[in-house]
């Protein structure tokens, strides 16, 4: 099986199957089936794609309160004043985020880390907004900080020292519990879990 | 697990999203991986990709010859003289031509079917490039047409079908091998390859 990603005619095909297939989940060979989709429905799905991207990229903004990615800064979440400013939901990036306001469940607003903690990449507190979160926090009006970090020792590493940095401030940190997935069948899960989910057992 | 595709924020991200959800091998979840990808590599990725879409949309025909898709017409492999216009292959569609222009093996000339005769679907002669492709072995000079259909039954029937009406001419019809692909092992072979393999036995 060839993975070159050529195809045999048009440097612009050949480019621009190249520039799809760096996208994550696509490699050479689905980018080629993308690219020819694309050309079967050049109306109604490759111009307005074209556009579409044109039009995100110039209008995307890094919210400089959040930073969550947005049209506008501050964020439509920031600006919105029907969000509870006084719950602040800390996530590693903004597919987190995303995540959660699919979901619906929370009405508060958000800050973005920019990713985890992470000796073995030597990420260091300074390269993630825990800066920023801590002024955040300092400027007051917050009464609980929810670490909604993935459950990896990088997450829980940083939720700690998030932790640490907060205790100063008179803010009720909090973080995600851990159990049984709904819908999750017991069988399948790794210990870890059920340590978890046995430790935060409760009265029914 | 959500499957709608919404992010929250950003009626241009959303549709974004959309559009890329549509892409095969892609579905709401990985395209709203892709435009975080993309959101992030804005400059690399984004605003080439949004060109590359703009540049292949307006640039793109079918070649008049053979049904290719090249950014002219008649396209580069019909328009070079080195290209043997005595061996003309068949194919179903773009994909299959790519295929073989990687393998860089066939130095002959195609004829793009777009698509298989097919009882199911309805698919009938009239719907396929078989009556072009009939009249290019009529002008003369095709020596050769090598039939490199899918082994599917569609395929097959189809390859059948164009033996036929290419039987008033003095042409030579020929098809892809069946066989143990290069690599491949007996154990996992189904009994039909294994069948055309024994049945096409040669002396070594």
């Amino acid at each position: 099986m060839s993975e070159k990603a050529d195809a045999p005619n048009g440097t612009s095909i050949e480019s621009l199957i190249r520039l799809l297939a760096r996208l994550p989940g696509l490699g050479p060979r689905s980018a080629r089936r993308a690219v020819l989709h694309l050309i079967r429905k050049r109306e109604a799905l490759m111009q307005p794609l074209a556009r579409a991207l044109e039009d995100v990229a110039q209008a995307i903004r890094v919210c400089t309160t959040c930073g969550n990615i947005d049209t506008t800064d501050p964020c439509a979440i920031c600006r919105d004043p029907r969000r509870d400013a006084a719950h602040l939901c800390v996530v590693e990036d903004v597919g987190d985020l995303w995540a959660l306001e699919r979901s619906g469940l929370f009405r508060g607003r958000y800050h973005v880390l920019g990713g985890t903690l992470s000796a073995l990449d030597g990420v260091g507190p300074e390269d993630l907004a825990i800066g920023s979160l801590v002024a955040r926090v300092g400027k007051g009006g917050i009464e609980e900080v929810i670490l909604a970090l993935n459950a990896t020792v990088d997450g829980q590493t940083t939720a700690h020292y998030i932790t640490e940095r907060l205790s100063e401030y008179p803010v009720r940190v909090t973080a995600l519990a851990h159990g049984v997935p709904v819908g999750g069948e017991l069988d399948y899960l790794d210990d870890g879990t059920l340590a978890a989910a046995l430790k935060a057992r409760h009265p029914v």
